[in-house]
């Protein structure tokens, strides 16, 4: 059995993590933190999960207890893990970071969009960007994974095949991206209240989202050079769900997309490229790990239009930290993970 | 590997059915028909089963493949079960049905309701009623099991405890009910459109819905006499999940109602009593088997409230189905249902 | 041009106080308050008044720019209203307040539910509490009005016709309330944000809520005696509107409870009672200050369920203000409320 | 007062018609048909609308009545005024047509796209089409106006300034489009369904959606020239609501955009130029004939993002009718039509 730590549980990446990690037959939380919440348990905080996490309460976070465990999550605000990283990893466990601190390969692009220094740039040679589909070999051997953010999860796995194979205009590539609400966390705020953004849709932060540059960086190492990206963001009312709409312009019309991202993605557990036509919905991901594709030109231009759904909690977050635990440990990789997403 | 059959797989309960059962380490799905669907694969009409049912196909109903299944799920409209039971049984399966069909123990009273006349009354004295909670041992023995309906599974396991123990005044029961439209079936309705359902809450059938009878018949089962009770149901703007609140005046005020109701369920794998002072949320158990129940009396009066929620696509229908199968076929009873709500 | 004033108009009655008067074509407003919002324009809080407002802003409390005013409006937690009313109607002006300072007539009775001391008892007895179709010629005389809270008036319209009348058993009166989150005003909870509180349903407060000796109090006068009832209020995943579904048990099984309720509202504008077997939805007043009413004696029982169903912020609160303002100032009653409900 | 005649009033935009009219103070809706609901009073359709159009009933089309009407509105599916305005015409009645039967100014384009032939092309030439930004002196002289698609409004108001200004690279635009489920009208149908469509976000008709045409054509008016245009339309999970997120790529990056914008709509009353980097929300202009524009050059780059905000059943539809009624009948061109939008 795989004993697992978590920091910072309160959150939606918390239970979602709680969740999965209660499917999943070979690990078992031994230690969740909590500053504010020291003392409660896990059940009377998420009611969903009373039977499953009974003897389980929050905790101050103590290095000697995480360093017991094989893994430790973060699923905290960025900039504590870099605090607590460098210490931990002294202990010999794994790091799965679900927080943007080492998600960056450039400290100081970093420090530019989270307006603070980096705190652990002595570390960002070891971290390893846990995109399974992309990097999976560097995750087997790594110490410590910073798992991607939501909108660049759905928007990576949807551009890297035209990229990789250098079919697209990479000066002029799109994300427009629709995101439930339950990516802006589980913190009080009046622009998250269902009376806000029920019945509601809008973009925000057009001028820039802080997972733009990574997506870029994304991007750019499947290109091998430089990226020229808009990337738009929108609130949409529901809870769970991101639906990337990405446009590339293509060099080349006589490829055959569908192929193209069917083979790619041949061997991926966990990316479903749909047959050609179709149209994703987020709900047919929704709970589940998966991450459903569909590749359209409309009009058969030189515009490619790829639909690329996740849930932003699960491939988006704690699906894919736990798909990354799977592979660092040398688990099978779906292991926890197979079941369907919840329809309706 | 158990064997599999549903007929009339189409619909939410149908859907329902086949996630429950693709994490099911027991069960396998043989048959699975639809006469209108027929040929058909089962992802291409439900993407997020895409990878768990590749192979399989709708097919017409056909009783020889389906007498080879060790159980046979009805997920049809009332009627078919009538029709179709008698010839399957003498197969030798077992058959699980998730309609009305045999719910009323009175041959009499279905026509009443359901306006036509019942198709196999020589069955219904080898039907039995697939509470678990109140009919474990008749489970473990039948062979043609009625699934309660889903506002009928949270009324009668809010009610039963009081009702057992006498305390309860029998001719002033009410259970005022809500339920997400997804009680409403996957039919084509203008009602349950989202722009006519969605922002919006109502009553409806106050006159009379067809879940009385069989609420009623299960109360007065549990209070061994006659019951008085008015059901109103509401259709509230959510896919999954019904809130009941019970109202019920109690003749004795000194009985320790939280104590009573703990006590009552203490053994139930799936029935879940909150502490004192609590209000369940239906999205604690949303996607799963549970029902969750709190017990109030307020200011200390006569008249005692009991909120008591399921998720009416699992233990309101097909995770209860999937429960009596599992007792049926002397398999551990939470073969398959242990996974916690989907929340948020 | 009546002027009017609004003290704290930040919240959702503020901003639905506004959206009604500038549709009224006889009010205007001339001054708007808010402490943390101080110097901020209308529109810039609220995108929707843009083209409305553009000259208004929010400005400190001032009882001298206040008390030129023909009518000010008190949209303000509970406690603001106690403290101002006094200095304020000695200018002369009028005083509408939305909020529950003024709607209970006993003091003590406020001081145990608000948890605090009542600020202005003095004032208690010229407090007319504002159902217009209860009170209407003490509203037409008054100086200060205590605009009834959303449940209450949801309530009260359903059930004094009966009280009134004598026809109900006035010990077992039940309320079960259903209500949109808005209800719970615009500030920041993590219990009102959409990821918590959409696609759920939950009672809450069943021990005791707020509104409760407000609806008993209403209900005594109608029944010219003591009232007992019990008040579950719920929240549904929608933004506006409250369902009361009321329950009473009649003495008297011939009255025809249908014309009983018709000739009660026959000449209230903003009351509709609905034809025999009819089921009101709350989109049915989105955004009208109607209330909607149908009344069911289900299986020709002993126990009428009475459907009522308003905006909450409407007849439920603002909408409810403008008319008792129309009434006080001796203007049409249904000015500037005339319109339909939204729908879809 | 103008006396109206409504063809096809059952749907969304028939309903709407018909609120917006009851809040006009000039017109008086004389005749309303339906084949379907011949005899019905219009309040049992539509409950919001009880105690404004109680004498008012469903008939069945009749020229006579309909011509003795001042202004027709067809509120039909496609086809249906191609069959009828001629004779109606002859009567010298007015029509504005909600459906897309005169809205391409091409009969071949038209049946390409509606997959019949077109039934009226001899009238084409006397069609005006109804966007009173565009068209405002040939609305006033039109006898046939063709009220624009929810998102061909929504899309060409956001894109128009740039392409007037000869701005923007016409051979690159991209129009990513989200619209709430009422766009799909009242007719039932299983994908819009609460219970598929909520807590969902999808693409839809990629390959080539008919509002394409309509947008191109009028894209290519403001360009004097050839458009290429991608338009990926969105179902969202809300009722009313188009946010379209426009993106082209500008040849100057010292044009001031803000002013462009501002200057462009400074006249128009239903046309709303956001401050500088604002992000409008849908529900802003819910139930409101307004339409709010953002314009933004992330990066400060080459790209232009457009956000554009419309009520598709409102400024989409029946709002934008009743505007073309006023302009087209020498009225105020915002009676009836001043009234906020309701938020929350």
């Amino acid at each position: 059995m795989i004993k697992v730590g978590i920091v910072g549980g309160t959150g939606y990446t918390g239970v979602e993590l709680l969740r999965l990690l209660a499917q999943h037959p070979e690990a078992h939380v031994e230690v969740i933190t909590s500053r504010s919440e020291e003392g409660m348990r896990v059940p009377d905080m998420y009611p969903n999960l009373r039977g499953h996490y009974d003897d389980l309460a929050f905790s101050v976070p103590d290095v000697g207890r995480l360093g017991a465990c094989d893994v430790v999550f973060f699923a905290t605000p960025h900039g504590v893990a870099h605090s607590l990283a460098g210490e931990l990893l002294a202990t010999g466990t794994r790091i799965i970071d679900l927080s943007a601190d080492f998600r960056l390969r450039d400290a100081d692009e970093w420090s530019k969009w989270y307006g603070q220094a980096h705190g652990a740039p002595d570390l960002l040679d070891q971290a390893v960007y846990g995109l399974p589909e992309v990097n999976r070999d560097a995750i087997r051997q790594a110490r410590l994974i910073a798992v991607p953010g939501c909108y660049p999860t759905a928007t990576q796995l949807g551009l890297i095949p035209l990229l990789e194979a250098g079919l697209a205009d990479t000066s002029t590539l799109i994300a427009d991206c629709k995101s439930g609400v339950s990516g802006a966390g589980r913190g009080a705020s009046v622009g998250s209240l269902l009376g806000e953004s029920s019945e509601s849709m809008k973009a925000y932060t057009v001028t820039g989202h802080r997972h733009l540059p990574e997506i870029r960086q994304g991007l750019q190492l499947a290109a091998k050079g430089p990226v020229g990206l808009t990337f738009v963001p929108h609130l949409t009312p529901m809870i769970r769900g991101i639906h990337a709409t990405l446009y590339a312009t293509v060099k080349d019309r006589s490829v055959d997309l569908q192929n193209l991202f069917s083979e790619r993605y041949a061997n991926e557990p966990f990316v479903d490229v749909l047959p050609k036509g179709s149209h994703p919905e987020t709900r047919s991901v929704r709970g589940s790990n998966m991450c459903r594709i569909a590749v359209h030109r409309p009009q058969d231009g030189d515009l490619v239009v790829v639909l690329s759904v996740i849930d932003n909690l699960v491939k988006g977050a704690s699906g894919q930290a736990v798909q990354n635990m799977n592979i660092a440990l040398g688990l099978e990789e779906t292991l926890g993970l197979a079941h369907p997403a919840l329809m309706p």
